[in-house]
């Protein structure tokens, strides 16, 4: 087998919210990618940081002796956050097996269109729930947008721009030369836009999964494989005429787009994200389930993504 | 001039607390380090993060829905926050000058022996301040050391141990070859023990100035600058008998150090780094203000400390 680049987007729910239960679930992430890095393949993660930036987003608004804390900011903690757990847990695997190679986490600034279509109409929850009263202020004095949130509550939403580049691209491909595992894009970067004053940070989420496939394009990554809960794409999925997707080209996933078979939020970004990526690439993307990472790769297990 | 490789140390109190006068410090900080970086000399940036990592102890502290955040997780969460505001405002000055050079920032571990005598006897006050009741229900619940701050209250002490290596060191020298500008070591480095399981962070500071010593130890840096609020070292500062230090040797900076010339805390950790790094190196070191960055290294200002 020849060595092959791969884009891991590994979602935030498989990260856990408190630090023990980070630190255990990636244990287990890192001896799902082993096999991977065993076979000198060279890997770049990309992870979410739903749960995460969230938690970090609610200390801050808590806490009464501390700033509001914008959300690239929170995003930028997040970053350090995960990545040191994930460059700890791996590195820790892969010194078990006396394997030499370094893992490492770089800050990443993402490229958004300030004119992108989201800015128009923020539809991203995040963070705590506010009350009616608590919502109103926060819209008059911070300019937030909030909106009910399924009867729990009012949420702030934000816009969820497309990932245009990669602000430290050259480093990820400079240190890609040396083999080395690279963590990057987490929580799908710190989203920046372009001003007459330069990058700016922005409130805004850019999708992980967005950001891998344009990760994976920038490396020019031979797949890009999206870990998740499950192990394939579905149709009608838990129903009784429930089909398993296992190898689909890029035309006729576009016809179940437009079929509305994914759901917003959930599987449609990912197969999106898919997507966009083997357009650009003509190479595959695979969605699995993370203890598939291995066999998605050698087995083909989880459901294949190809160009036309 | 032929190119050099520099470490530059800059203080936590350099940088500002909240985001805006955070984002604001750091452009005059990139426009005192740009000069530098237009002779096309390789930069390494360590930074502080006493006041910030500070701020984010507080508001897991404060918070009441969100877990105690490790001191070593508050350390990585730091990283990703300051290092994203000085690669942000660095990138953005260089792209007004059209000097297109990467800056990135990178999650560092610095490795810390479990033995340093430094976790005998931790010194190092973090965090909030907490009322003696609420001091010996910490120290119950969760193990911390406090002691009584100068009658502000009770505060929690931890270790400052001495950094041993870092774990990310050959992406830094990855990067270095590549001439991109690299943060590395923010906050003196996530401070990391070997243990049998593997790298385990620790409730532990890593002295940045000691960080960014064993940093330009390990690229072997042309000089390490200490960028600190004075302009030079002075014996009997403020007093009468103020004397300018210009330049300094090894033996003679060591006899002064045993005179108790210089506060702990202060003047003598940034001078025993310099020590550290000229007695490695035979490489000089440089005490200097910020401003002070450029005309440090071209013309011999600041307090500089040579090998014998």
């Amino acid at each position: 087998m020849t060595m092959s680049k791969y884009v891991i987007s590994l979602g935030g729910n498989a990260l856990g919210t408190d630090t023990k239960s980070q630190k255990d679930l990636l244990k287990h992430v890192s001896k799902a990618i082993l096999p991977l890095i065993k076979e000198n393949h060279d890997i770049v993660i990309v992870h979410g940081n739903g749960p995460q930036v969230g938690m970090i987003n609610l200390a801050f608004s808590e806490s009464k002796s501390t700033p509001l804390m914008p959300f690239a900011e929170c995003g930028a903690m997040s970053q350090g956050y995960i990545g040191f757990h994930i460059q700890n847990a791996i590195l820790n695997e892969l010194n078990k097996e006396n394997i030499n190679r370094e893992v490492v986490t770089l800050v990443t600034q993402v490229l958004v269109d300030k004119d992108d279509i989201g800015f128009m109409h923020p539809t991203k929850p995040i963070g705590s729930f506010y009350s009616k009263e608590e919502a109103e202020i926060l819209e008059k004095q911070e300019g937030y947008q909030m909106v009910e949130d399924a009867g729990r509550g009012y949420r702030r939403v934000v816009a969820s721009p497309k990932p245009i580049d990669v602000l430290e691209k050259t480093s990820l491909l400079a240190l890609l030369e040396k083999h080395h595992i690279v963590i990057s894009g987490g929580g799908g970067g710190i989203p920046v836009i372009r001003t007459n004053d330069g990058y700016q940070g922005v409130d805004a989420v850019i999708d992980k999964d967005f950001a891998s496939a344009k990760i994976a394009e920038i490396i020019d990554a031979d797949a890009l494989i999206i870990l998740t809960a499950v192990d394939h794409v579905y149709l009608n999925f838990n129903e009784p005429n429930q089909l398993k997707l296992e190898k689909i080209k890029v035309l006729e996933l576009e016809s179940l787009i437009k079929e509305n078979h994914f759901k917003k939020g959930s599987m449609l970004p990912k197969v999106e994200a898919c997507l966009s990526f083997v357009k650009a690439s003509k190479h595959k993307a695979i969605i699995a389930s993370l203890d598939q990472a291995y066999d998605a790769i050698v087995h083909h297990k989880g459901t294949e993504i190809l160009p036309d």
